[in-house]
């Protein structure tokens, strides 16, 4: 038989989802299980984005530009300007999901063995993207004991060498919810200017934040204009993750124009999609209003529950919808795996996402697990009562 | 500024796609562009496709699972088996489109150095997807004088080294119109197991077959089901393009494993796109049987058209919506381009795809065009006119 490729073998498998057969065995056996692993929001897609799927009067469902249909990309131009963000259409490239965009943008910057920094724990599905890249992860630790606050710079300075090209922020971060304040993003600028690297900055979850001060965009810090790429998806922010639609922006254009070469290869983003997002946009004020206080009462009501349970610890995170929480336990994935395939509490049990997947230095979040407060508050407050009898039962649990 | 990576420079830009922005400015003065240069049908998406659209009554439009939704791909299974394709729905995995199930199957197989070697003329995008693999296509020559058949099995031999790890073949193909004959396939399966070969075979056009006898599948070929890797797409075959739903066929349990673990980083296929193309593997067979009696009038319109003018040749493509012509020019591309930016004959001018991208081997198909049979036989009609006109008053002409 022929062999698979080396980064075929190298390629780790999602912490989000590679415990999913245990889950669905469990589901299998008629165990209610309560899926925190992973972003799918529960809370409906805006009625605007739903009903335009009935009125598609089309008769061929065609190919759709390569950078996006133009009434999008006009419409996401407004969606900035809400922000104080200033972008033009043509600096702005829809793709399909946020991940696309990831992929698009390491792929038209790093060559093979190149680093780039990102403070973890981080989206584990970056390290996939870097790997098709041939590129390497290069992580700055972050501490749960500070809120995985964005270490001093000196941290992000030891580590630039010569095969630095970029810097990866996630704003507000997934997996901590951390939001990075003016002034880190002020000593992120710096070092990127000072370097000449290009920064990507992952802000899909730009509008989930539960501070009174904005979240800064990547694209308003000024002089590094054209170092900025900027990666963001509807899927998070209007509940339609399946719609596959996200964008990357960018000011810099022969990026632009590189990354459109790859566009024109995979020829077009998903069109019905486009249509959904572009609706979606158009979505009362309300919308976005009422699905954030769902998620503040959600965040306060789990992260709350989570530090009354002897052993577990998880700071306030103040963005995103996913919290990381230190277990009383050495192992979290085999915890995981337990909860998953030998144990229920009244028929219930809880599926979490191991955290080491979302570090590249190895040894690291082993006892940590991210958990997405995707859920509604009745169900989390079951989930609660479910891990606290979980770690009561399991033989590993610290005591 | 940073810089771009190589591969980013490399990249070549798309053949189909590149001279699109002469066409839009063609356009944008009043100019009717007949658009040969794509793949993109005309003829309606079927109702049933259309009208699940407007009953979909989900009030969250979430991930599908990274393999697709299990309704769709036991489908799928359904409608293998009408051709005689035995697969099982754990053999197939949903993929954006046909190009991304070239791509991961590609990273899954192809390291850094590799060579897949591909008959030529070839789809243009095959290119970049072993770029962003870093492997290298090996182009097998084949001569428009023999309607672009297969070359003999010792052409296959003499390229094979050992870093081949895999042939390629498109068919019917794209941009040829060639269909293999089954013994054309035996001796590219004896290689295969040979010399212990994938065989990547992109069968999107399957039912766009002119002659009696049907397309042969590489998933029905013996002694090499462990090699195969079939590319698919609804794309073509139900004329929806822009819902970016195809798939990726193998029997091979290891390499299923690992193109898995790509699709999990990628998080899902577009849920919409997979619910219409659901919907439209139930078209009745006249939608299928329609489309193919137009698309021969058109192909037998065309082709006998493009022989009657002086200087060009076309071979009789016996599948697919293309052919591939020659033309009485020294370079086509600069002819292309003159077609859409310097010359007009009625406030009409065509857009054809310059053939030279569809090769490897520098310098070969120079004076070659492929063109897409997918408008309506009077649009063709005039298209034929204003080409004959064209090579009338372009000055490179050879007379």
């Amino acid at each position: 038989m022929p062999s698979i490729s080396l980064r075929g073998q190298d390629m780790p498998a999602s912490p989000i989802r590679k415990l999913a057969p245990l889950a669905a065995q469990a589901r299998a056996k008629g165990i209610k299980v309560f899926g925190l692993n992973i972003g799918q929001p529960d809370l409906p897609t805006p009625k605007e984005g739903l009903e335009v799927l009935k009125h598609i009067d089309r008769k061929v469902l065609e190919y759709s530009p390569s950078d996006g249909i133009p009434s999008l990309r006009g419409k996401l131009v407004e969606y900035y300007s809400r922000f104080d963000i200033n972008v033009e259409a043509n600096q702005i490239i829809v793709t399909t999901g946020g991940s696309e965009a990831v992929l698009l943008g390491f792929l038209s910057t790093l060559n093979p063995g190149d680093e780039i920094i990102i403070p973890e724990p981080a989206y584990a599905n970056y390290v996939a993207f870097a790997k098709i890249a041939g590129a390497k992860i290069v992580g700055v630790p972050t501490k749960i004991e500070n809120g995985f606050a964005l270490p001093p710079v000196e941290e992000f300075e030891k580590r630039i060498t010569p095969a630095t090209k970029a810097i990866l922020i996630c704003n507000p971060n997934n997996p901590t919810g951390t939001v990075y304040t003016p002034e880190e993003l002020s000593q992120i600028r710096d070092i990127v200017k000072k370097h000449d690297l290009f920064l990507f900055s992952d802000e899909v979850y730009r509008e989930f934040c539960y501070s009174d001060s904005p979240v800064v965009s990547a694209l308003q810090l000024e002089g590094i204009e054209d170092k900025v790429v900027v990666i963001d998806s509807v899927s998070k922010r209007y509940n339609e993750c399946g719609i596959r639609i996200g964008c990357l922006v960018t000011r810099n254009a022969d990026l632009y124009a590189t990354v459109m070469k790859f566009c024109q290869a995979r020829l077009s983003p998903p069109l019905i999609g486009q249509i959904v997002a572009e609706a979606s946009i158009d979505a009362p004020e309300s919308y976005i209003t009422e699905s954030i206080g769902e998620y503040r009462r959600r965040r306060d009501f789990l992260v709350n529950g989570l530090n009354k349970i002897p052993g577990i610890f998880s700071p306030m995170p103040m963005g995103a919808f996913y919290t990381v929480a230190s277990l009383p336990v050495e192992n979290a994935e085999e915890f995981c795996k337990w909860c998953l395939s030998e144990f229920s509490y009244e028929g219930k049990t809880v599926f979490m996402a191991p955290a080491a997947g979302f570090y590249s230095n190895p040894g690291m979040g082993l006892d940590q697990v991210r958990m997405a407060y995707v859920l509604k508050i009745e169900d989390l407050a079951d989930a609660l009562v479910v891990l606290e009898k979980a770690l009561e039962a399991y033989p590993g649990t610290k005591r």
